[in-house]
């Protein structure tokens, strides 16, 4: 019987619902601007904090216990561990998934059989997405985990390393491929340096735009119609990661001739570990075309490392939303939550109760954001404050039609300008009214 | 009489010294590696701490009460403040300084008025440039004190503060030509964001873009041989700056099309609140060829704002200007001290200690950084552990004659690669040896 | 004619308005749990930030130019700004309001002129609250903007300085009490350091003592029956304040038999950059029976320094004020805004949408408070999970009737105790249906 | 043969010596104001970090493959361990340990078989302390790793963990007792809170007070004359630790009447994860009389978690050192590295690397302080600043034999106090001569 078997499958009920297992907000099939609420989300389900990690944390063991940890690594125990986790995405109501090569099947101890596991349990896999219509938001490789990363995969000093990342990248592509995946993630955990000291850093960079050539060109190869995302972080693992927030990773994509092949998928928690809102790696995302999918996991604001919580805060995700309506969505991408319950809550339950709140968070903030939009408001008032740069002089600065020494003297020839008025608090006020 | 009169002039006592206001490091004319220590260094102190500001903070009024503050703005008073800047200087022992056109002269009320005086001040500089042998290491305007700039200077939602700005930059750009500068600095204060609802960042984006473009052309317009430096820096006054890290910029530029045109002036402090450390930024800089110019000042490593106090960090200092070394060196750039006396520091003494204190911590670090390159261990470490990606397939892999599925098959036939000591422990043991 | 004349009177007009002048939760004689809103609230607007700053930083000038701005130091001004500041204090609708000395009225140049002073415009004050029926829900003496308190009032090396923080904090503790206020605070920007090289702690943290004793010792004497009132902040001005927060002014107060006498004006802003959740200072307060009243402004979640913006976290402020209702609420203290608008809303509009977002959001978090009290969920919760230390052994430990050796040995004779889940993400799952 | 074996015991070779493997300053029986270095600084090693911890992280496995990891937990496997841990303790010149209960054998899965299992193990270590003269620093017990500690050990919320911790701690401060441990120490890992919505804080509290009280009381019992030290954390592994910073566990201790009793051991890595220099911990303890013990572990300036390095800032630490000195040095503490190697450091000559260079430093930190101390000028400056507070009103005001009305009268009657420079450029340079 599955570990699962006890919990209800959640049901929308609406907002004046006091049943903690229900949705009050999400339902998949509500239009929301014309499109059904689970085209905008596409939310997805983690497999590896729901049924790889065991509870534990730096300071002590694992809580979990569930019944499929602990046990010999066999294509059984990981079918086994299959069938949970798809019983579990069903009570959920959330049709995505994520994994890495690992949170399926042990890789064993060499490529060839690493590759082996990996087919078997993508053919289980498969049939289990068959016959649960679940679809997979995006594959990834895990190249962080295992000892001989420990100085990094594509930045590693041996290329040895290099080969055998590439080996095991290659496969974990191949079976997102298979698997009709959304997207394929590389996140670079042990990309970065540990101490400056012993580390050349361009010579590393130049083997990490090697490497996602390689990817994206494999990628063509095998007619993936998916988006590759680079997934930034600042740190940890490591003192320093080399794609440490959209902009650095924007650099690195420019530097080496990626761009319009690799986009981003931003973490809310990596967003505010580098110093910045989750608005603001949004807003620079969608500026430059690189937001690909978003992980909506979100840190704690006094403590400086991952912690990997569901989203909490309805006004930052709404705010989200409204940008995502604005700029037409995403594409591939979806809302993930890369997110996991916390150590102390240990029944299957707490599980639940995690992805309930997160996708009815989103879908709250979602229908949030539609109001915005049919409100045009905040639309209205961001547009006519650069009114001046879509007519006269604005325009022919933009263009290219004046030097600086013509604007000087066109400056010279004006009144000076006056300041205008931001009406920051009127804005937060107006953003009040939708949340 | 000069408010410095009885202050001496700072001489060379050696190590040993127990005075002061005496250099025990700093001999501008010692061969270093074969360069005199003034050439790899190129010293400055900045004109704005020391000479403008009146030691006000956000709770507190001014406390130094320096005979030059709060005369009428006139260019004889202009002129007096110079006069007590250039003696100053010269006690320093410090060749170079730097200047916003602000610090030099009241700009008056309208960009002709501005032209003017800082002409008229830019003859006084130059004469008294001449007569002691002072550099202008370089030159810039501020585009985020008046507030006309509240909302940006190229940034602004309005063109006709683009124009005000272009015409002081036009104006300063010349000025440090006139006055043989090395670079010409932007650091974009008000480049930035308050508020993202009110924000349009692209649109900002592309204001920025284009009007540093307007600066390079003018550059080579008037055959100005500097370099066009743009100063990293995350917040402080706005909420979120564009420029703000090393990495950031480099995407802006690559995204604008000016690598190669613009390079970087890297603060330590900017560095520490952009969550990076000073190492990381000047590596980065070096690593992509933007590295052009150091402002020297640190702040506290548990403040949250600019302190701009003077270094007093001798090991990182000594591994940046290891790192210098290593890499050839600075061009037009130097070492500047946009620092400043604490608030409580009132005396005029108190601007002598500062400063040499400053640049003899300065010497002293380049004379570490000289012993750790003639030791040459460091950087052998280094290169051996990379050794693996000059030969064989780490060189084919690097040259692009192997595709994913190539290394794929490779690392299949291999034995699994071996994890290999960073030896972290006993490099940082190994710095220790020469600070 | 005021400054103000345009602007309407704030009024509550629902939820559903969309007018962005008007309340749409304040309510001020509405019943909350049979108390009116107000009367749990006690809202109070500050006279610094809306009539002392004028929109400047550390980096550009003033950009406000209200008319009361740069006139000569003189009753009739101090006079003239106090009527602007009363007429707007109405058209907010807050009934409180809270001054320092030198805010409403230049302090001259020595103690006695003053006193001279503060005496004549108390005066005016007086008359205008009973014209208006504003109250002063505290007051304070600034003892930080001065140079001769650059290093410190009553930490001040100099016992002079001391001496006159004494009497400047005499002649405000009068007025305060005269005026009728509800509590007086006492803020210690410059009693800090920004060196440990020159500071003696513990003789500071004496004199600090001593100086709050003394103002203790004065408010029994003059029969102030208002609470005196810290504000912990833990830097900024200074790089460290002794007053870092909740508990190290708890620490404080315990080591100068203070406990009892002197409490708490925690801030939103100051917990934050103290490395704690506006929660955790309110519990830790309340929890100690230490909290007095409450500044409401937050800062920036990504900038490091006092940004004193008006709230914008409703989940955030809920959950505060359900604290405060479980705990009985505030006695003489209430919901201070020490928040200013930001330096480019400069026109007089921008004041009152900043001061009506705030006291809307504080209004309709106390709703959600209500609610959540109603609910009774969460307090049961809690109450449930702690309910073994009401019985039993829990009792008999927490009564010293058992020592380190009879808990051994219960324990060594019962069965392991085992985990029970916290249910983190059911509680804040729960805490979402109310916000 | 031991896994040591090829590594050489560390020698004192002298400033010169290019021996990675050599002490350059560490000589323990050297004077160092009349006292052995050894004396003053008593420095450890730490049992956990270089002999339990496998070299994982929360992103990786384990990397080291010590030959005594993954042994059946049995005696004689603890017996191999403890071999291998005084070997190289002995290696290290470094005389006094510190370990966890747990670190040094399984306690089974009852607190019977832990208290036996523990007596064995301890029996072990006597004989080998005896053999090698190596002596405990301290030892404590581990209330954070197992899951029945998940919300805590003494402030859990089933009393039932509270009398197993009880147990837990009883056993091992009588083992610290008998091995004649210098001291006792409990670190609060998992007393604190990872959500404030299931939490009682004041219960909590109370609890851990009580705790606290039953272990001073049963310290007293049994005659252990070693000092009883709180460790103070902020958060990590939970959100917010009780025992945040020193300021905090001093309000602790007042609450609940353990002044006297407990001290605190003080880590350089908590300190800066607090908001708080490593010097002002050191200093704030030292002005309340409460400083015990010392982790000199330092963190990493950009990661906020406990990285645990080995000490790297020979300023920092020359700076703590000068100010013990000037206290009187530590009674029963030391100067524990509570450090481990990085996650790349797999070799065994890596553990020697990090123990070498950590006790190097301190050392060298020491002969620095020593300079200070005779030099004298810094302390002569701090004296002359405070001087006014050494007579005349000063000396008054401390005695208490003024009011706030004599000293405003007094004030009134004297010229306002002039501002005086705090020196700190000329003090910070002063220091560069000890470094």
């Amino acid at each position: 019987m599955s570990y699962f078997a006890d919990l209800p499958v959640a049901q929308f009920e609406g907002p004046d619902s006091r049943n903690p297992l229900a949705f009050r907000y999400y339902q998949p099939e509500r239009l929301v601007l014309g499109k059904p609420m689970v085209e905008h989300l596409r939310p997805s389900v983690c497999y590896w904090h729901s049924f790889c990690w065991p509870g534990s944390d730096v300071f002590g063991a694992g809580t979990f216990n569930r019944p499929w940890h602990g046990l010999p690594e066999t294509l059984e125990s990981a079918k086994g561990k299959a069938d949970e986790a798809f019983t579990f995405f069903e009570k959920t109501g959330i049709p995505y998934f994520a994994f890495h090569d690992v949170d399926a099947i042990s890789l064993g101890t060499s490529l060839r059989e690493g590759w082996s596991n990996l087919d078997a349990i993508a053919d289980y896999f498969a049939g289990k997405m068959e016959k649960t219509g679940l679809k997979l938001l995006w594959g990834t490789a895990n190249l962080f985990s295992h000892p001989r990363y420990q100085a990094g995969a594509a930045t590693n000093p041996d290329p040895a390393v290099f080969a055998y990342a590439a080996g095991q990248v290659r496969a974990m592509l191949d079976v997102t491929h298979r698997l009709g995946g959304g997207n394929y993630v590389l996140w670079g955990g042990r990309e970065g340096y540990d101490t400056l000291l012993n580390t050349d850093m361009r010579q590393e960079l130049d083997q990490l735009g090697r490497f996602l050539t390689l990817v994206v060109e494999h990628k063509h190869k095998i007619g993936f119609k998916g988006t590759i995302l680079l997934e930034p972080k600042p740190c940890e693992p490591t003192k320093h990661q080399y794609d440490f927030d959209s902009a650095t990773v924007h650099a690195f994509l420019a530097n080496y001739g990626l761009l319009g092949e690799v986009k981003l998928n931003i973490e809310v928690n990596h967003a505010t570990l580098a110093g910045h809102s989750f608005e603001h790696e949004i807003a620079y995302a969608l500026g430059h075309n690189l937001l690909g999918s978003i992980d909506l996991n979100r840190g704690d604001p006094q403590n400086g490392w991952d912690t990997d919580q569901f989203p909490a805060d309805l006004q930052e995700t709404t705010l989200v939303l409204y940008r995502l309506l604005q700029a037409g969505g995403l594409e591939t991408g979806g809302f993930n939550f890369d997110a996991k319950v916390r150590r102390q809550s240990i029944d299957a339950v707490d599980m639940l109760h995690g992805h309930i709140g997160g996708v009815d968070l989103l879908a709250r903030a979602l229908l949030n954001a539609e109001q915005m939009i049919l409100d045009g408001q905040l639309a209205a008032f961001v547009q006519s404050r650069y009114a001046g740069w879509k007519q006269g002089m604005g325009t022919d600065v933009l263009a290219g039609k004046l030097s600086l020494n013509d604007l000087a003297d066109i400056a010279a020839q004006t009144p000076a300008p006056q300041p205008i008025s931001g009406r920051q608090e009127m804005l937060e006020n107006l953003v009040q009214r939708f949340v």
